[in-house]
């Protein structure tokens, strides 16, 4: 049988655990795993596109775990009053092949979304950052506005959507927390005096948010959401002035706000500052921006972290995914097994 | 809900349904989505290599749907009493990216493998071919047997393997079945005499098992076990006396027997002869050769299949794999539902 970690799991373990807690692991696990860069097989994600949107797998393995993640992109979803984006994954050992865990991850695709800026900005921002501007309050915006809390400390953000709507559904489920939210007519204002921007829209035409008079010295800048090729959410200018970071060069120069960019464009990768092998940010007036469009490892982390707490919680379920005959080779006993 | 098929699912299904009616119905799906094969986005499989063997990603889609495959090989898996190949795989909708079936595919991997030599022998064999030879006994076997029985009428199997303990599992597993067993001593006994001869062993290594010496003209033989870079079970001779058709050319020539032929020698893809591009057998003295590697579009057609025999005969379960909040854009609401 293997691990299958459902949805509601995934609500009950976060519950369980807390979610600032939650985030805190998270965190440690990510950090963790970037650290261990050189050893993981890596690629770009492997994407089948349809007019509607993409299905992209995610695979990524170091020496002993192998995981993947299924993930859609479909920006009209929620016109049919479905999510934009949806996932699933699994892990695996190396050594036999064998699945150890299947996982829902929307839910865990917002967490590490989410906890992946907050940890690359703990490596970026400025040490005395306190306000947060959040632009684009979608599925992934009070994902990034608890990670933050709960990772930096951040207690105010400055929000701003196009929608009236998203910013009270904002306000409403950040109620319960010691955020507290400085609503803005636009993203302008909500960009005024924040010393972490972070941007997150669905929207997969070239739509610029964020435009270069609109940031500070001294800023840093998450751009989570210039996910595929053709997306762009960062003015052009703004990019040249800034220190740009990813997660790996490779998938970032096909899907990221760089693709605009020059292909010699310099960039850094996030590991190679978590290591100690290029600085973080150089000086306070520093622009610096973290183009981020989420990384196989990232779900890797989450996934590992997930699996450690179900097994520490004993929250989820067993499958019978996997067929496991009595004799290896005797595959066709199991389906005479009603006969016996 | 993703509909979820586990492999008891899978047992009942086809118990339900009759394990002869289950191929013959396989081999309509699998005739119609080759059919189609220009329809289909196709791509090689994505491999994770380790020392103990592969992990390999398997997608394709076409307008309407989606599917992939996870799947293993790791042939050293029997000797710690597990099987060498396990697999799962999914369905989902390519306008909204929302998956719609989870499946085990163990049993629907080895029975679309087994279907599909059937379906190219249909179009590769000679028309009074009665006889078949099964040179490994392992996994594979008894679908192949059963599966030539249901699609072609093949009565009589001459059988061999070096475990003997491996022939003995093949007898008792068919003692239910009308089909005639023949035990040989070595491939050549067990290939002398046979119209139709199939290879189906696990080994990685280049070990011969088929001889050309051992094929006489007119004979058609599916090479079925030679799935991996430096694997092959076909003597290079006898390679060069047959007509090669494949499922995938691009694929096949990286995996499959002809990774030791000259990248320009010629073969036929299996869906040219299908729709009728290709000519089949040419002449009764030709040896037909489908080195078959298994391909996306055949796990995509047994996926298809046991996901309307599940919905016909309800064997199957819903697991809450994919979030689906109230509010699409409302995704966090699914954390607090406990706290409502």
């Amino acid at each position: 049988m293997t691990r299958f970690i459902g949805v509601e799991h995934v609500r009950r373990i976060v519950t369980a655990t807390g979610l600032t807690q939650f985030y805190r692991l998270l965190a440690g696990y990510l950090e963790a795993d970037f650290r261990r860069w050189p050893e993981f097989a890596k690629r770009e994600r492997i994407g089948a596109y349809s007019p509607g949107g993409v299905i992209e797998l995610m695979p990524i393995a170091d020496a002993a775990l192998y995981g993947f993640k299924y993930v859609n992109g479909h920006p009209g979803n929620p016109g049919r009053n479905l999510p934009t984006v949806t996932a699933f994954g699994a892990l695996a050992q190396m050594d036999t092949g064998i699945p150890v865990l299947l996982s829902e991850m929307t839910l865990a695709t917002a967490l590490r979304t989410a906890a992946t800026s907050a940890l690359a900005t703990k490596y970026l921002a400025r040490p005395d950052s306190s306000t947060m501007a959040l632009i684009g309050l979608g599925a992934q915006a009070e994902f990034q506005a608890t990670a933050f809390n709960a990772i930096l400390g951040i207690r105010q953000v400055r929000a701003f959507d196009i929608d009236i709507r998203a910013i009270s559904k904002f306000v409403r489920n950040l109620s319960g927390t010691d955020i507290e939210i400085v609503p803005c007519a636009n993203a302008a204002e909500a960009a005024s005096g924040a010393d972490i921007l972070t941007t997150a829209t669905a929207d997969k035409t070239r739509a610029i948010l964020l435009g270069s008079d609109m940031v500070a010295p001294g800023a840093h800048i998450n751009a989570i959401g210039g996910d595929c090729p053709g997306k762009s959410e960062i003015d052009e200018d703004l990019l040249l002035r800034s220190r740009i970071v990813v997660e790996y060069e490779l998938q970032t120069r096909i899907e990221g706000e760089i693709q605009y960019l020059a292909l010699d464009h310099p960039v850094t990768e996030l590991w190679e500052i978590i290591v100690g092998k290029e600085p973080g940010r150089t000086d306070a007036a520093q622009i610096t921006l973290f183009d981020s469009v989420g990384f196989a490892l990232e779900d890797f982390s989450v996934l590992r972290l997930l699996n450690d707490l179900s097994a520490e919680t004993s929250i989820g379920d067993k499958i019978d995914l996997i067929a496991h005959p009595e004799e290896p080779k005797n595959l066709f006993q199991l389906l005479l097994n009603d006969a016996a």
